[in-house]
């Protein structure tokens, strides 16, 4: 098998592993088990793993970057309804390991980095696609504040599951516009 | 000293520590030093440092709490601005504890545990304040969500500070609302 697309295989391994076990309890040895490989192999991959864990954690993270990239040939609303469906398609797909991430299961400095960089990231997108030139102190912090709503709210969705993920949508757009709105700033949607 | 009183000082000593050191570079040696009392007169009041550190999170969960009780002989909008208020002289005055409970700098999953019973609380009381009965999937989400949203403005906020207090009471508060009527939800203010 190529080195990249070993590499890759293990990627995904990962994370269903690292999804459905604690951390503690996985060794190489038994990451290496699971793999179908030898374990000096894997360590050829992975130096350690913890360095194993935080390449899934970033590999996701890619992954949902790339998801949710706003569709720029389109109007920013329905470009943002897109982006924010991938969202949700992505966090039901990979649910237990996006309430580990969000829950702080994780305590690893690198991994609240990487979450924290994709946050950071997702904003700057935001608010490059809402204004052009400084965004206001109050439509930054609406925006660095509507992440963390759309985590909190998602976490509920995924404990209650009491709504469409339509509808969820709908909510967090609503609550964008909410939070803008009371940030004086009427988007250009 | 009245074995009360002294629980009391240890636990404002711990908020400090616990603040502006990391959990690992303390020790309880270092911690007794601090406080001018025996190693054993500490651990007479808590057998180790993990419960020393929660009993610490807990009395300032506990504080928040009470210091942000909406006031049930105002009027519901001025009791909840009332509630911000105090919450965010709160966090002013516990910056770096807050900083690191909300970014997840513990790990420990009694903490993580702690912080989250604080916010469901908030969650029950708003919830309460805001209607009679059983709140809709939508009203409980945005809720949720909007306790999401307060923590990550307050983060941004306490990073830049380029807003006055009163400025960011009243983009969460509209924040709130917004979210609110996305969920279909008329608050009677």
């Amino acid at each position: 098998m190529k080195v990249d697309d070993r590499r890759r295989q293990l990627l995904d391994l990962g994370a269903d592993l690292f999804a459905r076990h604690a951390y503690d309890e996985l060794s190489m040895s038994a990451i290496a088990r699971e793999a179908g490989i030898s374990k000096s192999l894997l360590y050829h991959y992975f130096p350690s793993k913890s360095d194993y864990f935080q390449a899934t954690v970033a590999a996701a993270a890619e992954d949902v970057a790339a998801r949710t990239t706003p569709d720029p040939d389109l109007p920013p609303l329905e470009a943002l309804t897109a982006s924010l469906d991938a969202f949700l398609a992505w966090i039901e797909e990979n649910e237990t390991a996006y309430r580990k991430l969000m829950q702080g299961a994780t305590g690893a400095a690198e991994v609240r980095d990487l979450v924290a960089g994709v946050r950071e990231e997702t904003a700057r997108r935001l608010l490059e696609g809402l204004s052009d030139g400084e965004p206001s102190p109050a439509v930054r912090t609406a925006v660095h504040g509507w992440l963390g709503y759309t985590d909190a709210a998602c976490l509920d969705w995924l404990e209650h599951r009491d709504m469409d993920r339509e509808e969820l949508r709908n909510l967090l757009l609503g609550s964008l516009l909410g939070a803008l709105t009371a940030a004086g700033f009427t988007p250009r949607l």
